[in-house]
């Protein structure tokens, strides 16, 4: 197994070698940093609209309500969210200062529960503002930095994992994916799709089978939207359409994100993770989770530990503004699942693929 | 096995003891019998509009669009749909008349290729034209004569479907089901629902997990609709979110219909529905299908020979009025999926349980 123990708050990565297309960016600085810029993932594939975060409800609405989504995303935004949310506070005492940040590094953490990278990298931004001598601004420009470097990080990470998992993919290889763990996902390429950019960069044939993903929808609008642009040839299905393509031959390999992976491996991700890993299982068909050692949690030592976010039944039980369920019913709608790892072939990581038996007790990062 | 060779068209079953409470009705004749009155199901569950379909036209559109659907009720829609459609040319000579309604019968049929309900109720009435001596007055009373016996003995055979299933139900049983196999979709108390009807009705605590099935929602907006209006507490849950509630343990058994079933046992159902068999299985979970004998094509040898129906991609591309697949992607709608014999439990039907080996070789009707 790959060495995941080592602080990653000390290395620095180059600039990655973005292999073409050029790729969009989900989130980054505004030209004069006073805001975090993203790309409203709730207008796509309609709609490009990107939108300036520049407070702390502005930063907590666009992760609560998905414009900014995929855990890598949402760790970069919440570091971003958090300088830019403190800005207007740096002429405090340093003290009040580092209070206040406290308090909402603790706000911008609590807005999603099941993602590990958004604690992770707003705690990361408010150690560096504790670590920082001297007045408000000085502060801010060294949280500046360390969210930069979160973001330039996960572009690094996100290429480490395609050139990764590029190997695993076979000749004209067919990949099924679910939910969107793509470029809108991530400061880069993307995790699971990261590979098949990578692959196409390098003149393979890759094409694509995308989960819909419901209730959100984020492989429909999302990950069909980036890799029809990128020239990826896609196919949406539905979800419970996965089993039979499956069964019919359709699917070399699947490859999804992760949300969160804990001590022993289990994965938290999107509702419909834990599925069709069962269903990969079935057909013999090898099932990887794509994620950069940030998402590793070895706090939690199994995935029955994970808190998953039962969030509003308004997006199962409404199509726009119709009522799609009878009004009798009760809706459920957990939006993710713990897919326990002896189900993950192999984790595709920012450190290699790593193989079972998996123990990720170790720290990732200071 | 029970035996499954009788000719059905010499049965006539009493009329069935509907359970309370009493149930709609899916597929009816108006009260002159000038029209096949249907529930539009497409308005569902937010309007209760009833519709009298009277011409060829009629039949075809609300079958093809899903305003009646369930291999049970489209074919007793196709049946009575053949009578109402040819009663305008009763006037016209004998040969001629049954010459139309061969050509009637025909375009019926073909309306949807995958449940072999439709054609075989179509087939019936027109042999029953076929042997009936006299002018077109006593063909037409004849042909009516056999879709009300259609419609009737399908009401039994859901009733015997539902005490049949009934004992298998555990003591306040959680049942899993997919899609609308229930009264929505029969001319009774459905076939997968029946067994949770009948339970009820006997002062029995049953509980349901509705898949919303995609793309088309019928779980969501029927199954939920039908279950809640009887007093059956229903969840909702999204297709992809069936696995991880199995896991959980919220799952005693699961029961879905079938379009059509072929001679080695293997299942046409609602895409999805494979899925959940195979789910089912990796959780020790019993995987039930409940249908009529009717539903048994013996004429095919396995279900890959079953022709499974590609619908419109935009049922899946848009929702309402809004596109929300990305407009490069390539979009997949096949509306059925194919279970093998050997994922199956048993088969619940109007006959009593079937348990494997499963041999449907001989024809259930004549």
């Amino acid at each position: 197994m790959s060495e995941v123990g080592c602080p990653m708050s000390d290395v620095r990565f180059p600039m990655p070698r973005m292999p073409e297309p050029r790729l969009l960016e989900a989130v980054r600085w505004s030209p004069d940093q006073r805001a975090v810029r993203i790309i409203d993932q709730r207008r796509l594939p309609n709609d490009f609209v990107e939108r300036d975060l520049t407070t702390l409800d502005d930063v907590r609405e666009a992760i609560h309500t998905l414009a900014v989504r995929g855990a890598p995303a949402i760790g970069i935004c919440g570091a971003m969210g958090l300088v830019v949310s403190a800005a207007r506070h740096a002429h405090e005492p340093r003290d009040a200062l580092l209070a206040r940040m406290r308090e909402l590094a603790r706000d911008i953490g609590a807005t999603r529960p099941t993602a590990v990278n958004l604690p992770w990298a707003v705690e990361r931004v408010l150690n560096r503002a504790e670590r920082t001598a001297g007045d408000g601004d000085a502060i801010l420009a060294a949280m500046r930095g360390e969210a930069t470097a979160i973001l330039e990080e996960d572009r690094a990470m996100c290429l480490r994992i395609g050139e990764a998992g590029a190997e695993l993919l076979p000749e004209k290889a067919r990949v099924l994916t679910h939910c969107n763990a793509g470029a809108l996902a991530t400061g880069g390429l993307g995790t699971a799709l990261a590979p098949l950019y990578v692959a196409a960069s390098r003149g393979r044939s890759v094409t694509v089978l995308a989960t819909e993903t419901r209730p959100l929808l984020q492989g429909s609008r999302l990950t069909a939207w980036e890799l029809s642009r990128a020239g990826i040839p896609v196919t949406v299905i539905t979800d419970s359409a996965a089993a039979s393509r499956m069964r019919a031959g359709d699917v070399d390999l699947c490859i999804v994100g992760a949300d969160r992976v804990v001590a022993n491996g289990d994965v938290a991700n999107k509702v419909g993770t834990y599925s069709l890993a069962v269903l990969a299982k079935h057909h013999g068909i090898p099932f990887y989770v794509a994620m950069p050692t940030s998402t590793i949690d070895p706090t939690l030592a199994s995935g029955d530990q994970i808190t998953i976010e039962e969030r509003d039944p308004a997006e199962v039980s409404t199509l726009g503004d119709r009522r799609v369920t009878a009004e009798g019913a009760t809706v459920g709608n957990a939006a993710f699942d713990i897919t326990p790892s002896a189900l993950v072939t192999a984790f595709i990581t920012d450190r290699g693929v790593l193989h079972p038996p998996y123990d990720f007790h170790r720290k990732h990062s200071a």
